[in-house]
């Protein structure tokens, strides 16, 4: 039987490819918990007009994706520390029309680095310069690392992200040695780059620490290796989770437990996602 | 366990005070037929931005009510003439971008004079004067009804209805004997005039047929009062599912038969309708 209802409130995301994980997760958290709310995936190619249906539909929650998350700067009425520092949004939040942006990708690494204890005396090369990237190594700064690299093939971009946040950048590998190691490329990522190591096993081998933000598979060739010597790893999976653990709460204001999340996350990660 | 997924094609809904009967309609049929569709009833404040949402967001159909009929006209692409003949919405359709409106009321009323084999040497008295009356009085003049009599106490809207369609207006009661009652005011809605009868009792004995387009209750005062004195009657519900049924087929491109019309429609009433 069908299970919706006009009074449902309706959260959706938008993204260039959207993908089936987001969709899945919230609403498997609104049958578990009863909430009378509905969530559903979308694309646009006007994030102007899909802006505003959001506050004309009173569409209560919009989580933003590749390419919009920072399109949509200039569409929302507030933004919060977590996107204003990194100019990235991934969450909107929708009161009565009144449109306030945050990032949770920002905010879920950042609780990651609290709760697996990451030392902030320890050195730290993070690879990656795109949208994502800025949310981990402001993430990071925040922690109070000061020993970070920022490894990037393009230059401009890398350097830009650096020297934002008073780290060095290079082009290469990590300088060896390097206690915590970060992948914030496509490197790992279910598709052409899927069999490629962000890092490779001499440096895994000197590190105390890996962390791929690649959410799929669950198992990247990183975290592989890292879990095969030994290492202390931190998973994409867990970021995607955390994330959309933290968008759910700010939609329903409704918190969840750990336990929860896990769920959400097993259930929702039970289809592939979108191409 | 959620249904939805990423790739589901939202149908939606926008009227002032919207009412469960389309969600639940439309929702019941997506399930019976396992069409990867979801439907929901909205509300606005900004129609303007609600019909840039439904392109934005690439919603597949749009049913309009009151107050938003006629707002929409300069909204869409194209009008059909169920619509334009009226200059009345209530369906919009979205082929990648392009809207097409249409009325469905228009086309319901239609189709309900034909199975119900009306005369249309038949003498109509139509009670009524606003936007659904629009759609019945026209109805009645495609189907090639000459002698029908509009009764409105609103003496602007009455006599400019009835002479654009080349009919008479009277502010009263209808001529002694006229064959056809059809009441499209509230009178006998449920509400504040639940007990009154748009017709009166000698009205309705003097008639052959009884038409209410009230649709809730599913028995009005008129309804019962006709089928008591053994007259052919023609409901709301009647009228509120084939249009509903109608915007189905636009929306999804499956034609439905009238057992699943009737199924859904029994489905869409086990509730009441909103405030």
């Amino acid at each position: 039987m069908p299970i919706l209802n006009k009074d449902m409130t309706l959260c959706i995301s938008l993204a260039a490819r959207p993908s089936n994980i987001g969709t899945r997760f919230h609403n498997y958290l609104y049958d578990e918990l009863g909430l009378n709310f509905v969530y559903k995936a979308f694309t646009t190619d006007d994030i102007e007009g899909a802006i505003r249906g959001v506050r004309a539909l009173g569409i209560r929650g919009c989580s933003v994706s590749m390419p919009f998350k920072e399109a949509v700067i200039p569409l929302v009425d507030e933004m919060e520390e977590s996107a204003s520092a990194i100019e990235s949004v991934n969450t909107i939040v929708n009161d009565d029309g009144r449109l306030t942006a945050s990032n949770t990708d920002y905010e879920a690494v950042a609780a990651l680095i609290a709760t697996h204890e990451l030392d902030n005396a320890a050195s730290v090369a993070i690879r990656g310069s795109g949208g994502m990237a800025k949310a981990v190594v402001a993430a990071f700064r925040g922690a109070g690392f000061d020993d970070v690299t920022v490894i990037a093939r393009n230059e401009m971009a890398g350097a830009a992200l650096a020297e934002k946040y008073g780290y060095t950048h290079v082009t290469g590998d990590p300088e060896p040695g390097t206690s915590v190691l970060v992948n914030v490329t496509p490197l790992g990522m279910r598709g052409a780059d899927e069999d490629a190591l962000s890092f490779d096993d001499a440096q895994v081998d000197a590190a105390e620490v890996v962390f791929d933000v690649v959410a799929f598979p669950a198992e990247t060739p990183l975290i592989r290796v890292g879990r095969e010597m030994d290492k202390r790893v931190i998973t994409g999976a867990e970021v995607i989770a955390l994330q959309a653990a933290r968008q759910f709460e700010r939609y329903t204001g409704v918190a969840i437990t750990p336990e929860q999340v896990a769920r959400a996350s097993e259930f929702s990660r039970d289809v592939p996602p979108g191409p």
